[in-house]
């Protein structure tokens, strides 16, 4: 049996008890790269489990699949993702191998992103599509991020943006060397993706999104211990001009509110603002929420 | 601590080791009572966990949070929902209630339809709005679904539709006299689902769903052991007419394809077709989808 097993969002303590066993029974447990890089040390999971990992970059997920599923006909194979399985990245390539293979496969559901944003007190109901922002560079912006935004937001509907994270970068030098040498990972933070999304605004001008009259929550570490978790709440302003050590540790991702915004809403994440007179100004002035 | 844990989708193993900690911990456990109705029987918790379940409907847990909180402040309190904490139902309410008493809440996250009905081979990040569908009645057929079904088939967006669950629901003779009679549960089957959408799609004629011509995959409980998972995907009438056994047990859910179909999906989806040939000649000409 091939397994792909979803760890959750926090520590060694968000895998489920199905889950827990796959890996015992496994006779190889593979381990995501980016997974340890992101909130797990290797060597506290592999304590914690009482068996090696083997690390398997994305690369390797994607183009070395059978040596991953190699005899997974006749034992147990794991490979262990951050969140869900189908959460921020798929195994769409690796299961249809599997199949392909004749090798059975089960997945191994966990919270992810997608659910857990819940916690910010948005009702996942009123979420549109979920959309990915990518690092700019000097030459490189690309805005088509801005068109799904902006479909959320004329649906009145709101949207989760998943920030881009660098893993395993190499600089041209060392890329033209051939030396595999990786720059240390990068995680786009809440202000740069404010920056963003306001630098492809001001010159898109389809007036989505505003500095002062665009509510946004940023998250991190949803779903775990309360103790890694971050929820601030406030204008997109406000979520750039604020403390970056108030975000705490990545991943990160930020939530534009849409209109269809009911005042539950406004209410519970009102916990969460930076500034909560401000907050609801804006959610009862420009969204049109009528608080009591 | 007042912990609201979720338990996944399908059985007493998709707990995760944060959440059975916390259960241990506490000094009672309430169990969201249509939790129990539809994947485990509240014994074989109660086993498992090794202490006594207190059963709350919505009712109580809407109505007497008081009860359940009652000196979470000084002890470890439970209440444990199917998915996850903030995935079909909220717990907003509880949540609201707990802060307003000071007393520290802690949510355990686990998976729910939301991201598991990823396994059907549809990206996530092609979904739009997550749609309800009511059971309908004689005299009331509220059709408010269908224009944000049309709002996510407008921008080529997948739709996943949950369907209706009737828990406690009391006849109105019983009703009338004040019996505390509860008819049997009612889960909503995906002949019935389609039945709605089309008879809804009849009156609007707005062109968003169409027998022939719309695919669609009918999932049910996703995410645990291999042998409960059901998945089908087929156009409209011929998940109308599929055998009812098909779909397993509920709760049952329906995907609605959106335009903004890749070939990949289709490719992966294809494994759970009706008939292969005629999903693979519905994506490749109508939706436009292009299949090697």
């Amino acid at each position: 049996m091939f397994y792909i097993i979803g760890l959750g969002l926090s520590d060694e303590k968000d895998i489920t008890l199905r889950g827990l066993e796959a890996i015992k029974s496994s006779s190889r447990v593979y381990l995501e790269a980016y997974t340890s890089i992101l909130m797990i040390q290797q060597e506290r999971l592999e304590e914690f489990y009482g068996k090696p990992l083997i690390l398997a970059d994305r690369d390797m997920v994607e183009t070395q699949s059978d040596e991953i599923l190699h005899n997974a006909a006749n034992e147990d194979i794991s490979l262990l993702v951050v969140g869900d399985p189908f959460g921020a990245t798929t195994h769409t390539d690796i299961i249809l191998r599997a199949r392909a293979l004749n090798i059975p496969t089960q997945i191994i559901h966990n919270a992810s992103i997608l659910n857990t944003v819940g916690c910010c007190g948005l009702q996942l109901y009123n979420f549109g599509q979920t959309v990915s922002l990518v690092f700019f560079t000097e030459t490189w912006k690309p805005d088509s991020f801005y068109d799904r935004v902006k479909q959320n937001v004329d649906l009145g509907l709101h949207t989760l943006l998943l920030l881009d994270i660098k893993v395993k970068e190499q600089s041209e030098e060392n890329l033209a060397r051939g030396r595999k040498i990786y720059e240390p990972p990068r995680y786009m933070s809440i202000p740069q993706a404010v920056s963003q999304l306001l630098e492809i605004e001001s010159t898109r001008q389809e007036g989505v999104l505003h500095p002062d009259d665009t509510l946004a929550i940023a998250l991190s570490r949803v779903g775990g211990g309360s103790e890694n978790q971050r929820i601030v709440a406030g204008t997109l302003q406000q979520l750039h001009d604020h403390h970056p050590e108030a975000y705490g540790q990545p991943l990160h991702s930020l939530v534009i509110v849409g209109k269809r915004l009911h005042h539950l809403e406004v209410g519970y994440a009102e916990a969460f603002a930076i500034d909560k007179v401000q907050w609801r100004k804006v959610a009862s002035e420009v969204y049109g929420c009528s608080l009591e």
